[in-house]
């Protein structure tokens, strides 16, 4: 049970943001910013650092349907599993093994990025933007990942449901949808 | 040295959200919401919940600067140092003991935070949303504290430049300022 009265239809971080819409709209914002935004790395790259941040925080929740929504935008959930239980033999490129090794650094700690692991990144051609882009996707997630379990919201046992949020999260992004979420409960 | 390239007059987090203004928006946007809306709490008592989370990650830069702005807030500084070191003898309301507690367990990680804690907090009278606050309040602060220390910001040793932060924190909030931080820099 939630810690504070949220909409009971409205699981994991949907309905926080429905609790607090004044606060929802520039976290909203921010997540599309970074998530779907003009960058040098895909929405696949990116979406793989907020769900081996959200992996790693344990949320099983915000894992769930990151997870869902790199499987939808890779094509394939392979990467994905590699990539938050054995990042060193996932197949991704080798700049992007430096940028998730520096995501888990930022999951424990922003003291725990080495200058060894930014060196490593920038050998491999990450760019300032690429490396501030990861670490604040990191630090967004560590915020996320808090949100929803610090206030113990529910998480669905059921796959399917954060199969339509990937699919949501996919084809409409971070931005509240002017009909609120109905589309997302299950028929 | 920081990881990435920043402008050098601009310390902590203010070369972070000069370097991604896109990014810094939603940013400012959000930390004014929570810390100096509406709320039941007073702007004292949120930067204290910043300041603990701050100390507990300890982000040398936010911890200075929003221990600057309790202060000034408070109009007194030691609230700031035993909530920061001895929490239980502190003089702040139960309710705010119990709140403080939670923000704690926050900064650890979501499921840290017990069902135990909040009724303690309920018990004291605080809110759902004093308690939503809190947790999003130590959420936010566990974003900026990676932001600044996973791109290893330049931290100033000078108290000065903080109570400089504290004063345009508490006197100007977290927008933008149209002419820029140029205030902020020591003539």
């Amino acid at each position: 049970m939630p810690h504070i009265s949220l909409p009971d239809h409205l699981p994991g971080i949907t309905g926080l943001l429905e609790f607090s819409q004044d606060t929802a709209t520039p976290i909203r914002d921010l997540t599309q910013i970074l998530l779907r935004g003009e960058s040098s790395l895909t929405q696949g790259e990116r979406e793989l650092i907020a769900t081996i941040v959200s992996h790693n925080n344990e949320c099983i929740f915000c894992t769930s349907a990151h997870t869902a929504a790199a499987d939808l935008l890779l094509g394939e959930t392979e990467t994905c599993e590699m990539v938050k239980h054995d990042l060193d033999n996932a197949p991704v490129s080798e700049k992007m093994k430096t940028l998730l090794t520096i995501a888990k650094m930022v999951q424990k700690s922003g003291k725990s990025v080495t200058p060894e692991a930014i060196a490593n990144a920038k050998a491999q051609g990450a760019t300032d933007m690429e490396i501030h882009d990861t670490v604040l996707i990191a630090a967004l997630f560590c915020l996320y990942n808090r949100y929803v379990d610090g206030l113990a919201s529910v998480t669905p046992a059921d796959p399917s449901f954060y199969q339509y949020l990937g699919e949501r999260i996919v084809n409409h992004g971070y931005t509240r949808l002017p009909q609120g979420y109905d589309h997302l409960k299950k028929s």
